[in-house]
């Protein structure tokens, strides 16, 4: 058994490969390309496990994380983020040896592209769904035009189509409204895709995110799809009903250093640095930052809403503890928690041991 | 000149040796024994500066952070933080070596220090003067008396006295109340010093946070302050009063990758992975993860409180720009943030590059 003595992030293997596979599955029936976003993740490692259920595309956030995966085998990467052309003479190098894909928003990137582009790269004209953080408004169809007609002007940039985040499915309060949310970014999707698969019939549509990838069933015309947190979940998604707590597939495992019996709080070793400061509303009405599983007669005791981690700082983390579950914590114990955002989280920490033990690592920093 | 064409903390060494330079004659003036917190940048380089200034004694957040710094020559450590006992091996390997010194708050964890301790270790007593995050309350005599009795009856555990994070201090919408919590703090620390300096004459008074270190004057019977954050400062200590924008002595460089003029926003690669996602309010009451430094006609400007890092995902960032400022931001712009948080943008970060060009290495993150 795994001794751990600090703040550690412990990922359940079954279950991170029942993640996968059930979105394989998913994307499979739904005839979608499944190109996973491994930004959650950032681990080789774990690239690899996606390889049993017939992955062989992916999608990046960076440019360095593209390297990254490229050095580690993969061919065909999408960098789904608004291309950063400082970054040119790197793109040039990764498309020179792999399939590469890139995100334009805008005509000035194009026309930079289209002038120092030195081998054959994917672009994808990425599309605001409703997000309103990145993209072309959908309905904006004179600059979508004229992006397009740019795009097909220049023999080294091949046209795929339009890319969204329909990030907006985060920001909702029953599933319902992720169902809704989901549809309306569809719509405009495919309204775009038949305004323009008069000239360019191989012109595909490719959605990202891990709520609507989940659980909604409506993929109509949709040929690829991106998510990436599905591959380990977390409180969020929990939380708006994207997955079970069984579903999450890592948790950080932290020291109890300290108790406050007169306003029900335990201190661990797990803060910010471990963390990173993502928050969810609890029913309380407090910023809640995860979920506690403590060990209780030798068992596994997942705690109800009323005790969670309430407060975080640089190494340290208050868990607000129900009166009648104050007994249950001492100084020296190990508790779980479950993150609110595993991306961050993961990112932070750098590495996983998996409940057997094993060592994964990460992308280094730099 | 430097290169950068991805997200890259720069730091500015003459502002950085200004403030530790700053910091240690303040020290020196006021008779307290300074010994900063090596938490905000983490890194035995920077650690080297403060030696110019006569640091030989330094304060840590975790056992890992003191075996960094124990491996780059420093022998006389702090770890300020609730005393973690499923550690005891590294502590004990730690203390065989040089001076470490350990923060407690409870009676397990002595008892426990009492039993595994195999070396002499400094021990302080956490105060909590007001922060409520950990610490005895400074007006529980009888929990305090017990610990002061309990740790003089071991001979490896050497009493030190009272230390306290008056975290409080970051709490305040004025310089005013700085002062009168950091001085409310210092009679609770006294009147404990005074307390117990009859049965144990050398009990010390030991002192943390950044805004009072910086700004207040009276620290009579304090012995020692150990803050952190003054090395670099950032917008919380500017927002606070506690320091200029010139003081910040760190900024994130990092590429324009879009604009939306129709919202007056621009959207660069800089994100939750780069800044963490700590916040202050803004004058319009919304949300701030960092000030802007644009270039105009090749000079540096800091533009005003209507344009903000408004906005962070992983690895987007949202730039709140006034309308009069759109213009000068183009796609492929490097523009210069200064981070909300710089000890959580560091330990992000993993490294800096100085204005100079330095690569400079930080404690590897496992």
């Amino acid at each position: 058994m795994l001794e751990i003595i600090r703040p550690t992030l412990v990922l359940d293997k079954k279950v991170c490969l029942r993640n996968i596979e059930r979105m394989a599955k998913k994307a499979a029936e739904n005839n979608l390309r499944f190109r996973p976003h491994f930004k959650t993740h950032q681990s080789a490692k774990i690239g690899e496990w996606f390889k049993r259920f017939g992955v062989e595309v992916i999608t990046v956030s960076s440019v360095k994380m593209a390297e990254y995966f490229a050095a580690n085998g993969w061919k065909d990467i999408t960098i789904a983020f608004p291309v950063n052309i400082l970054e040119i003479k790197n793109i040039n190098r990764l498309a020179s040896k792999i399939k590469i894909g890139v995100t334009v928003e805008n005509t000035e990137a194009i026309r930079f592209l289209s002038e120092k582009v030195t081998s054959p790269v994917s672009v994808w004209i990425k599309i605001d769904t409703g997000y309103n953080r990145t993209g072309i408004d959908a309905n904006d169809n004179t600059l979508i035009d004229s992006v397009v007609h740019q795009i097909s002007q220049c023999p080294n940039l091949n046209l795929k189509g339009f890319l969204t985040h329909t990030g907006q499915t985060y920001e909702t309060t029953s599933t319902g409204e992720i169902f809704n949310r989901h549809f309306d970014a569809l719509l405009k999707l495919k309204s775009l895709k038949n305004r323009h698969s008069g000239l360019y019939p191989k012109i595909e549509i490719s959605l990202g995110d891990t709520p609507s990838a989940t659980i909604c069933t409506n993929f109509a015309e949709v040929d690829e799809i991106r998510p990436g947190n599905f591959v380990f979940y977390d409180v969020m998604q929990q939380n708006l009903g994207v997955c079970s707590f069984d579903d999450i597939a890592v948790r950080m495992v932290c020291p109890v250093v300290a108790k406050h019996v007169s306003r029900n709080e335990v201190v661990i070793h797990g803060g910010a640095v471990h963390f990173s400061k993502d928050e969810v509303r609890n029913t309380d009405g407090k910023k809640m930052y995860g979920r506690i599983i403590i060990i209780k007669d030798g068992e596994k005791v997942m705690l109800d809403q009323m005790n969670y981690l309430s407060k975080l700082s640089q190494e340290h983390g208050i868990l607000k503890i129900a009166q009648s579950q104050m007994d249950n914590f001492k100084v020296g114990d190990l508790v779980e928690i479950l993150p609110v955002h595993s991306c961050l989280t993961a990112n932070l920490m750098g590495h996983y041991i998996t409940t057997e033990g094993e060592f994964i690592e990460m992308m280094p920093r730099f």
